[in-house]
């Protein structure tokens, strides 16, 4: 499985899939970035006009509801809507669910787009899985036992990948889930991390279309291992930026390998 | 005065605070980045639907008007308001006041809910002091005594902090005012360093509510002190952006207090 | 050539130009960052109450179309129709140009108000060269010989500059062109670069008012060696982007004339 998942990092350096992000104000320049240091090559682009066209011509597309109001909402919804009638995959970044009704309001549309892959924290997770299935009684704690529940009520009901990101992530599909234990602490001390890891989401799916969850499980080793490898070389968050964008760019089987840690499980809810 | 800084610095980095920042597309990365570094929660949002809900679970609101257009500057009336209703701190950054006639008038309307602080340069400051009170015959001359008389009319008008940076920052209050001469003037050539000034006064005055004077000192110290330390090591301003997080993250007491050059007066206007 | 191209990079250090740019949010960042660490003075502002009275103020103007929508695209109408009644230099980055009907329509409108610089890649001079020309048999194969042939056949219809950027960079007027081949492979993963080009060739107009092709040349003069000297010291493309801040910076007399790869050649087409 290791080998596997390097090999779709070298897939997404070799084919450079086209990767179109709807994303939020923070977070463009550090997602651009860094799809361009993991091989990718990202489009932003919203505008009604076009937004649905836009789709046409990409491998992938990232929804990230960061900094939403009703154009971007709109926008959102005419490019998912797209890519599900065109069987493209996209990707759900549900920031901030459950902070605000209208979150709570907007993700209730996007998920009947059926996105392959929603990647959030535990806490978004789990707000997404209350919004998805208010009656069937996703408990509201934030414990990590009750973000895997979640995910895989979610991942069941939706027939997607769900990934809860954190100190141990969760990577989710209907009959299994797997753990990635790599990163680091000062990772959260970086603005846009996490919508990083969902755009990463969004190249490893474009060039490995029929695996989404293996497409998601190579994208957050990555994620995590680039991550820890330049917090190794990082003084505070400034620097770890910086050897982060390098590290996508530089790294090695070798050092893939020899990091990640990996392990899978049946689930058991 | 400056033990009771630190903290300031100190209760930022345990209690997290959440700040809520409207501000221009320019600068919300580093923003949320220098907010990260210090040890504070950052959100953006400016939907609507949702922005005054947004306001109601934050701990501060920051409103930056460098990038305004119709919307957003409703977004900023409908968070500025509910700030004001629920007597939460808000910090104003009036960019670019008086270049423009709209930049005017929207200030105007956002000074009725009544900023808890406001920084700016010394054109900004006078510019709106001008608006707060035309007929007061506040010069328009940019000297920093005259930049000096316009925010202590303003503090006075208003009973709100006003804090002019520049080489040396006066922070004004109804019957008093500070100076702290911190800082280095590469930090002119990297973006936005003002609004993380804005944005961090956010912060502190979340954690030190009854005192945004204190507050505000707190903020401007270290923003002064952090970036001080950072280009002593910075062969431009590239560097000068990586060291200014790296220090936001790591200054210790003793960096603190060896480097802050502050003084306090009696306002004589 | 050589020592004129210089002296208007000592031009913009010494005068500061304000450079107005209505450009796509992934880059507002860097784009601000390059204009001052290069010397210039960036501002941001799209508000249609204001954009027009922002352009008045200006020494420059730069447009660049990334994440358009009707919002936007009305407010750079009314920045670059403000711009050319008063006769201010503008520049066009067609970003994209060719993807969707709709950028073409944009760009079809913005062409009218006369662009003083186009700058764009390859793929997308051919494209701003089919909307401005369809029956005039541009091919649509993106050889560099075509992409030249466009930009010559553009810049003749249009009595502007254009500069079409890649490997070897194209800098083409009514009658000659000139080659500019400095830069490093690692700039293209580098997000906005180009935008950075192009808001710089705002910068250097705003100097040199009366000679936008020796402008053009002196801009990705710098863009190219300031590349090309920081990814020397660059071990991927995060320490790239510091790197270039910090050369932007520090570049000096003998270091652009030492690597300045620049020749000229009379139009053939």
């Amino acid at each position: 499985m290791k080998e596997k998942l390097w090999k779709n990092v070298l897939a997404v350096r070799q084919q450079s899939p086209l990767v179109h992000n709807i994303t939020n104000y923070v977070v463009m320049n550090n997602t651009a970035n860094a799809l361009l240091a993991a091989g990718a090559s990202p489009i932003m682009a919203h505008g009604h006009p076009e937004v649905a066209n836009m789709v046409s011509i990409v491998n992938a597309l990232v929804i990230n509801i960061g900094t939403l109001d009703e154009y971007w909402v709109e926008s959102m919804q005419l490019a998912a809507k797209q890519a599900n009638a065109l069987g493209k995959p996209w990707i759900l970044d549900p920031v901030g669910a459950g902070a605000t009704p209208y979150r709570n309001q907007v993700l209730e549309e996007l998920l009947t787009y059926k996105p392959t892959v929603i990647r959030g924290n535990a806490s978004e997770i789990m707000a997404v899985a209350r919004v998805n299935a208010t009656t069937k009684g996703v408990d509201s704690t934030n414990s990590s036992d009750e973000a895997l529940k979640a995910a895989t009520i979610l991942a069941s009901n939706l027939h997607c990948v769900v990934c809860v990101s954190g100190a141990t992530d969760y990577i989710v599909s209907d009959q299994q889930y797997y753990t990635i234990t790599n990163g680091n602490q000062l990772m959260a001390r970086v603005t846009g991390m996490g919508c990083t890891a969902t755009a990463l989401i969004g190249a490893f799916c474009a060039v490995n279309k029929f695996n989404a969850l293996e497409a998601t499980l190579a994208a957050m080793a990555l994620m995590g291992i680039a991550g820890e490898i330049a917090a190794a070389q990082s003084a505070g968050p400034g620097s770890l930026q910086l050897h982060f964008l390098d590290t996508l760019y530089n790294l090695t089987e070798a050092e893939f390998l020899g990091h990640l840690k990996l392990e899978s499980y049946h689930a058991s809810f």
